[in-house]
């Protein structure tokens, strides 16, 4: 359907290989899989161990709880991942990092693809994200388990906004954040339930009053629950 | 292992249950899902569809591209979700909600567990969000092709904070946002690795310089990378 050039590439490199694709082989980012608009490839750090028992990790210097995955095996893997792939950049995903946002998705979705590093334990050697140009990033402000699951809120971001994968381009123009806003409230079908009504205007076919009545939401919403939204908008 | 007055449970509404538990099944959440610390329901909301298409979705009110999910249905499914598990929140995972904290996730650890509603296509019936006292929750900045991958986010946070999941607790207490800060950075063997060497107060045994050498840094890395968390933080 698209030719390899037109690919994007993500490849996760993890001790958990077999949770890829996992629940990206479904729906939209799934069928976009299949068709050849991106591609996955899920490296096991393991394999870049030393040990007949292919240990990744070791005790945290200085002491303290937990476990620290090695700079020599993470480094040998990500050498190997750049070998594979060139030219796309390197992620760990941590809570340390730069927050995850809309617009760093876009970004990604508009290059080749990107190779994302996977952190268990305690966390990675710090060495190795200094050596290796590994850039931090963070879904959000709270901790997971370890970097698997936040490949995936990444991957699915990026995949749904390379070109053909939603059919309608129109929904993505209208969505959360693409003016800074948060998105409008959305209606359909029953017109009323349990007592409640969908807004007349929406029901009114009058093209313009609906579109004033969606940014005025949009407007209204981003103000009472996103205050350092709102403030960053009126400033950009 | 555990008794079932205190297994943690969730239940998630989707169209796409056979997602679950899908990454949840491995690793810390997977074991202590074996364990009996918290359990798991996949509830398709297809099963309150009431045509034989099962359909769950219909046009826009106002018009506009994609489709909006019914509140007629979804407040069924959800009416069912309340019966089989009452008295624990009703979370629907979207980039309008409020941003998803370590505190909202320590107290739903701390509570008897959660309904999770994951969305597809352009949202859901905002009738349904008011009439069923839902609370609207966002991942992060960013825009996902339908809930599920953040309903495994908000559920793999939480289970490692339920007892006994970390096997050490001192883990839990000295990571990122636990004191309003990003962790420290951290190291391990070996010693020296491509001419970057340990720091080496790690290695000097004094635990009072490294727990202060740890503070310190975790410190500087909140101010440099998170002014906004480190502002709070002064305030709190």
């Amino acid at each position: 359907m698209t030719t390899d050039a037109e690919t994007w590439r993500a490849q996760v490199l993890t001790i958990l290989p077999e949770l890829f694709p996992g629940p990206l082989a479904a729906s939209l980012s799934g069928r976009a899989l299949v068709e050849g608009r991106w591609s996955l490839a899920a490296i096991d750090i393991r394999d870049f161990a030393t040990d007949v028992h292919r240990s990744v990790d070791d005790t945290p210097a200085g002491g303290g709880p937990g476990m620290v995955m090695r700079a020599d095996i993470l480094g040998a893997a990500l050498d190997h991942a750049a070998e594979r792939l060139a030219g796309v950049p390197t992620i760990y995903l941590s809570p340390r990092g730069t927050p995850l946002t809309q617009a760093r998705v876009r970004a990604l979705a508009e290059g080749p693809g990107v190779t994302v590093l996977c952190g268990r334990f305690e966390g990675v050697d710090e060495r190795v994200l200094e050596a290796r140009d590994v850039e931090e990033v963070s879904i959000g402000d709270y901790v997971l388990s370890g970097g698997e699951i936040a490949a995936m809120v990444l991957i699915d971001a990026v995949v749904r906004l390379l070109p053909g994968v939603v059919g309608d381009a129109g929904s993505l123009r209208e969505e959360s954040f693409e003016q800074g806003l948060l998105e409008y409230p959305h209606y359909t079908r029953p017109r009323d339930w349990e007592g409640r009504a969908i807004p007349e205007v929406l029901l009114s076919g009058d093209h313009g009053r609906i579109a004033d009545w969606r940014r005025a939401e949009a407007e209204r919403l981003t103000r009472e629950r996103r205050p350092d939204l709102w403030e960053r908008r009126k400033k950009g």
